[in-house]
Parts: C-alpha cells; structure tokens; sequence
C-alpha cells in the first residue's frame, strides 16, 4: 500500500546510491554516496552524502539522518532542509571513518542536524 | 570501537551488495543481491538474496531478514543458518515486488524464518 504521499515504503539501497541532493531552494548540492547499515541491528546508521569533489578524489562525506531525506519525484532527486551555512560547516568524513564507527558519528549528525533521534 | 567480534557495528550498503551468503555447512547458496529500506523509518526492511539464476535473468529474490546475516571474515561471505529444505521452500519475490511494498515481505520474512522482529 502507497504512503500518502502516493508511495511505498522500501527502496532498494542501489536506488538510493548516486542519487542527487537539492536544498529547498532547488540547487543541487552533492548526491548521495552511499547509505551506512548498523550491522548489529537493523538501523539505517545515515546517508553518506557528497558535496563536492572531483570524480571523487579525496572527496568527504557528511553523515546525514536518514530522515532527512525527502525523496521529491519531480526533482528526480532527493531535497534536504539545510541551509548553506549548515552545509558549509558540516562535518564531514573518509569513507574509512565512516565505516570503522560504532554509532558516534550517528550521534553527531543528529546533534549537527538538530533531527530527533529515531525510535 | 569494535564490537566484541572485533569489528566496527557500520557497513557501506554497497560493500553488501553482491557478498556471498553460505550455509552453516559452507556451502554457497548465494549472494546478497542489494538491501532493502523503509522511506519512512530509518529501518532495514530486510537483505535480498538471490538464490541462483543465470546472471540474473528471470532471477527471484528471498527476503531474508537482516539479522539473519553473519559476516564471517574467514570465509568472505555471510553465513545464514537455513537448511537446505528452508531455502528451497522460501517465498521469493521480483525486484519489483520488493519495492513495492509495504512492510508486508518483511513481516513475511520475520514468519518464514522465525526470526524474532527487531526492537
């Protein structure tokens, strides 16, 4: 059954990877690398999104709450209410920092992104 | 901080996708073909596994329950304790089905492999 916005509830994480990121002016701002999984329960830790970056090369990542993500169908993308000082000063990571995390970086996303912690 | 396998609970979806799944015998069964999420909780819905197919034509997809997969470094794969009896009668979905769903193939799969459902 759709939610109300007219949608189901699962995506598949290969349909989340590489898709692009606006702010809610419009402008694109990254996209998202990659989703990171909690292997010892099944929460979705946070988005790992790029701003930036050439091709990727010594690109960071920012920890997203994946609540955060609102997927807007006629964007093809994904919008994220954040402003662009929030943008410019979020923390960001290497994959490898994102990956050797025991939960840490969750936290700090949800302090970073004043986002309720999920229950 | 690792946990006490002595690694870190955080995983990329994409370093999941296509890692093998082996019985407890050591057998390989198959490999995890992508991740399902909930949109609207920050919840795994479950792993999709392909059980076979010829690269991947026609392929059919078990939902397994997350907590069902162990990483077992030695072996490179994920270990899912199933018989050989539970797979070859496991519910199997398209790619399609899976993503447009509701919640319904997760509770499935919580039933199926009598796996407790997650807090």
């Amino acid at each position: 059954m759709p939610t109300g916005s007219g949608h189901t509830k699962a995506i598949l994480a290969s349909k989340v990877q590489g898709t692009p990121v606006y702010n809610t002016t419009g402008q694109k701002i990254g996209e998202v690398e990659d989703v990171v999984l909690d292997k010892t329960t099944d929460r979705i830790m946070f988005a790992a999104l790029g701003f930036g970056g050439v091709l990727g090369i010594g690109e960071k990542y920012a920890a997203v709450p994946w609540s955060m993500l609102d997927y807007q169908p006629d964007r093809g993308g994904y919008v994220v209410p954040m402003s662009e000082d929030v943008i410019k000063k979020a923390p960001t990571y290497d994959l490898d920092d994102l990956t050797n995390d025991d939960g840490q970086i969750r936290e700090a996303s949800y302090t970073y992104y004043n986002v309720p912690r999920s229950q």
